[in-house]
């Protein structure tokens, strides 16, 4: 059977693919193969173990939307492909032609090779609703849980299995939790809030074994100490599924990812990909980024889509910006672009700006909270290289605003003279504007 | 006595221009001289008569933070001044000398010209913390309350006062609520939501006389219908104060306010005006605009201060972009830019792009609430000229991105493109986020 556009993958990056494409070449026949009958929301998954109370209420409902906009879907595995024919094949003996062909497969837990990570409910958390069916079932009746790796995957599980009132350990190897993208600053405002939460936090922690018998009993640290565990939850990253892009001779990165070009054409002809299978590069110095992140996905997803047949909306920046946020105990955090660690590493000349507000005004409304902003420019050109905060739900598209400002090369007199809206019951006060504090500051010392 | 610089008012752009002239001119010697001892937050004043419960919950305490920079503050009104010899004088007596002059007089309630406006009982809304207890008082013994006048401040009051339990009529000459910053089918979405507050909206409805024997009694509309009222709130604009600026000489326009270049430079040398009562003009025509928003006087305030010596911090942007934000029954406003109806009036050749989506992820979350979006974009060039939004809080800073986006230049693909951050608790899924799909909508038909 033939279709012009086949997508493999029904997530973040496969889901906007498909309905890009759709909305764009209206006349051409897409199909989307995935192997899961249920798609999560990605970053709901999470939440199931305690806020949403269960894998059903995460699931997207892209069976409807797709039937809605006329959308093929097939559940099935794509296991192989032909590039030169311009075929795919499936698990269940189907055989499809395509015109453009879009991979958006996503990626899988990272197992730690950790001795004993093997053993029973030692488990990860994948994107798959039968195996994390599983792992609400197991966590129900567990006392003690020990989460390796504080990046926000384990952030945030922790204290989700925390508010269903289990012990939680929560074990990180480096000196503070969420590295990839905060300094340790904030990473130090989120165990603060984790550990009010009474999340048992160990920073500069290595994990020597996990140990049991048959069944995880404990976690062994380096320095010897003993944490009793009933379930363990490996949470040390994600690798990408680039199996079929491998089989249908895509180039592959030294990471392991499928390169792409700026439109995300792979190195074979009408194949795209799309999402945490494609290799990122990092905004401000093109170097390999392993930063996986469904916003990042759904972006890829778009320029694909948009260009299959023509280039037709163009990329205009240059990389990603890991734009990202989450909420930790009763906070929300977020960042954009470089951290002052890594721009201090890569050589950047930076001045760093911060702010302290309320963000409503006068303060005293019931829901008001600080938020706690850096800012960070480059000190020469004065451009905006990134920017870390912590505060209330409205930091959450706070940090869009530093999204675009990046992309669109903003600098520190941009950000002090920017026109912006204000309300008592929805933002900090104009005069004390976070933005504008924080880029004034940066702005004095120039 | 020989000053730096003095600042005339001490409300939004008086506090700004005070503080941010002693950040980037440590050495200068600063004094602010203002009528009233306290100031309140502007837009936090309609909240004095039920959420915040009192006035002085509303005071913004400037006087610690005057201190704490080293800025003199002076209780006392100019009465008079001399450009050419560089002082100034108060009613108390004192004459002062200044090197540079920023006026922010603000704005007095403007009483609309109605029969019976003199009644007692008729009131405002001034920024004069004595008036506004004395409204508070009033309003706690009434059963009955009219508001004329259905933009910003009416509907935010009418809203604030029927929460206090009383009667509440808002009356608006036009054909929907908010017509200065939004469309009808948002002016349509506050009425309902408003309504469904249980204040009376009574829309295409002049007001033919305030009546009473002293005091006033009833609203008599145009048609003869008659509204009992214990009080009566003029909602019907602000008018710029500008007396000491004529008195020294200083260019006013036609329609009452100071005139100043884009560095807020006014007509007579080494005086500046910042806030209320200068004349602002719109960002995409240049034409005269009336809308007066502390955000925009703070903006004011800050090219005003950092520009007093030389030409430190460049204006690049055009005029008022108007980024606006309220709250109106249990849903959050905002609008930036050009309306529809505007663009349309101006001989704009647009395309409008919407978006309905819930602003987290899945929907299912307890806090969420649905976005209605709509982004106009000039239709050749694929310019973004204006947005308007409703939902929940969060869209207090997505009016921001909207507001930087305008003054960056931002296009139809630029939004479509843009990276974006996301989280369930914070923000729509990525795969939907509100302002992506309305740019697809609107490029879809371009």
């Amino acid at each position: 059977m033939k279709y012009d556009i086949i997508v493999i993958g029904g997530s973040a990056a496969g889901l906007v693919a498909a309905m890009t494409s759709k909305k764009i070449y209206k006349d051409k026949k897409v199909l989307v193969i995935k192997k899961l009958d249920k798609e999560l929301v990605p970053c709901g998954i999470p939440y199931i173990f305690h806020t949403l109370g269960g894998v059903e209420k995460d699931y997207m409902g892209i069976e409807e939307k797709f039937k809605a906009m006329g959308i093929d879907l097939l559940i099935d595995e794509v296991i192989d492909g032909d590039a030169e024919k311009k075929t795919i094949s499936t698990k269940s003996g189907k055989t499809f032609e395509y015109e453009k062909l879009i991979i958006a497969t996503g990626s899988t837990p990272f197992r730690a090779p950790i001795p004993g990570n093997e053993l029973e409910n030692v488990l990860t958390i994948p994107k798959d609703h039968f195996y994390l069916e599983t792992v609400h079932e197991k966590l129900k009746d567990a006392k003690n849980v020990v989460i390796i790796g504080g990046g926000f995957i384990g952030v945030e599980v922790a204290d989700e299995i925390k508010k269903a009132g289990k012990n939680v350990t929560l074990i990180e190897a480096r000196d503070y939790l969420l590295p990839a993208s905060f300094d340790k600053d904030f990473g130090e405002i989120a165990r603060e809030e984790i550990e009010s939460d009474n999340v048992k936090v160990l920073l500069n922690s290595k994990v020597k074994e996990i140990a049991g018998n048959g069944k995880v009993e404990k976690v062994v640290l380096d320095g010897g100490e003993e944490i009793p565990a009933d379930v363990v939850i490996l949470a040390t990253g994600y690798k990408p599924n680039v199996e079929i892009g491998k089989k249908m001779g895509l180039k592959i990165t030294d990471l392991g990812y499928i390169e792409t070009d700026d439109y995300m054409r792979t190195s074979v002809a009408d194949i795209y990909a799309a999402g945490d299978c494609v290799q990122h590069k990092d905004y401000f110095t093109g170097k390999p980024s392993r930063l996986m992140l469904a916003s990042a996905a759904v972006f890829d997803a778009r320029i694909a889509a948009s260009n299959l047949y023509k280039l037709r909306v163009l990329r205009t920046n240059k990389g990603s910006l890991n734009a990202y946020s989450t909420v930790i105990g009763g906070k929300a955090f977020a960042a954009a672009g470089i951290t002052e660690a890594v721009a201090k590493q890569e050589g950047f000349d930076i001045v760093v700006g911060k702010a302290e507000v309320m963000d409503r005004h006068p303060g005293k409304f019931a829901d008001a909270s600080k938020i706690v902003l850096k800012l960070i420019f480059s000190k020469e050109s004065g451009l905006l290289l990134g920017a870390q905060m912590a505060g209330g739900k409205s930091i959450g598209e706070m940090i869009n605003i530093i999204s675009l400002a990046i992309q669109k090369e903003v600098t520190v007199q941009d950000i002090m003279t920017m026109q912006i809206g204000t309300h008592p019951l929805l933002t900090a006060a104009p005069t004390v504007y976070p933005l504008s504090v924080a880029a004034e500051q940066a702005f004095s010392q120039m």
